[in-house]
């Protein structure tokens, strides 16, 4: 496997994923980078590029196999075995994270729910009990954890991310506004809301200049 | 304006945005699509694709205006105005979203919170009085809104969703695990955590990967 693939591909594996999978489900065997291309709207030089990253999977005018597609991408992907996964604050956002369907099926076993709040430790949520974030890092020394979700307030979010990472965690997700520091190799992604508004906008706007250029009018107020 | 910008396209918009606003920083004003494809990994013909979309941006060989395109993709994503939000469930992660940096910036206006808990109807957040959910159509039908952040739990987040679509919400960002219903012509995302994660285990396992190929040996232990 090449040491150097770059980010913005490794973010398109997944969609990949998803989309054999929906493919394999309807009973395909074999599926052409045009159609890929077609599926996702990108072009199919694009997806043979994206693809040839990970090794020779199609063979030229023959299409790729999906099943040997799908099993190559869930190596690549690491999606062969489980990752243990602990959430870091159990408010509304955490039980909503951790309740989201999926993890269970796709690997991710989320084995601990940390708060500092006293009412909700020892409290239990969704079968587990609720411990206290001052045990985590001892615990995470005893049991090694991958990923950590970090859904705590934002000025509790670079201390839950120095926890963790001391604890050997080596992938965050940040849902907080923070943008956390976290030590080199260790893996980080942050949820904006912003970026998923923007692309909504597109649609609220053009419907806004249809309803408008009916109206006979050329520009918009602002 | 052509009627029909495959979704994943719309998608890839706020991408260019952010890195042409980067570019522009940096005081370039021309860039090619090989530059821009370079920094995304994507092929100079995949960035002239999504573009051709929406005009003729550049000349053959010349490159793309910086300040054209920004300006192009701002008046195309409706940042060129101001959106009116409300954040319906004023838990943690309402609060963690609404506070989330570039909200104001972007052209989005917090304008209402809403919440069911009497002990968080009245009080201040963000310097603004949480409300009644029971009072969101009222509300809505007085003073329209352009987007929904849905961040309840998941039992209620179809009802908050038929709420809002009822009082004129044209775009719905969900932050629950439940998969919603909404009318045609309401726009929906959803922030699925499993997506984010998947990306990021694809750097655990190279490195478990590296790690066992250090020891000599080939395969890896579930």
């Amino acid at each position: 496997m090449p040491l150097e693939i770059p980010e913005v591909v490794i973010d398109r594996l997944p969609v990949y994923f998803r989309l054999l999978s929906r493919i394999a489900d309807e009973g395909r065997t074999v599926i052409s980078s045009q159609e890929l291309g077609d599926e996702l709207d990108v072009t199919p030089a694009q997806i043979r590029k994206d693809l040839s990253y990970f090794g020779r999977f199609g063979k030229q005018g023959r299409g790729y196999s999906v099943q040997r597609l799908l099993e190559e991408l869930r190596l690549i992907l690491g999606l062969d075995r489980r990752w243990a996964v602990v959430v870091v604050g159990i408010g509304r956002l955490g039980r909503a994270v951790a309740s989201y369907p999926g993890f269970q099926s796709q690997g991710f076993d989320i084995i601990g729910r940390y708060d500092a709040d006293p009412k909700l430790i020892g409290s239990e949520v969704d079968g587990t009990l609720v411990r206290d974030v001052a045990e985590l890092e001892e615990d995470l020394k005893r049991s090694p954890v991958d990923i950590g979700i970090v859904t705590v307030t934002a000025p509790h979010a670079q201390e839950v991310a120095d926890v963790l990472t001391r604890g050997g965690v080596r992938a965050i997700l940040n849902y907080t506004p923070t943008r956390m520091q976290v030590p080199e190799g260790v893996e980080l992604k942050h949820i904006n809301p912003v970026i998923f508004l923007q692309s909504m906008t597109y649609h609220l706007k053009r419907r806004a200049t249809e309803r408008e250029d009916l109206r006979g009018r050329t520009s918009i107020a602002p």
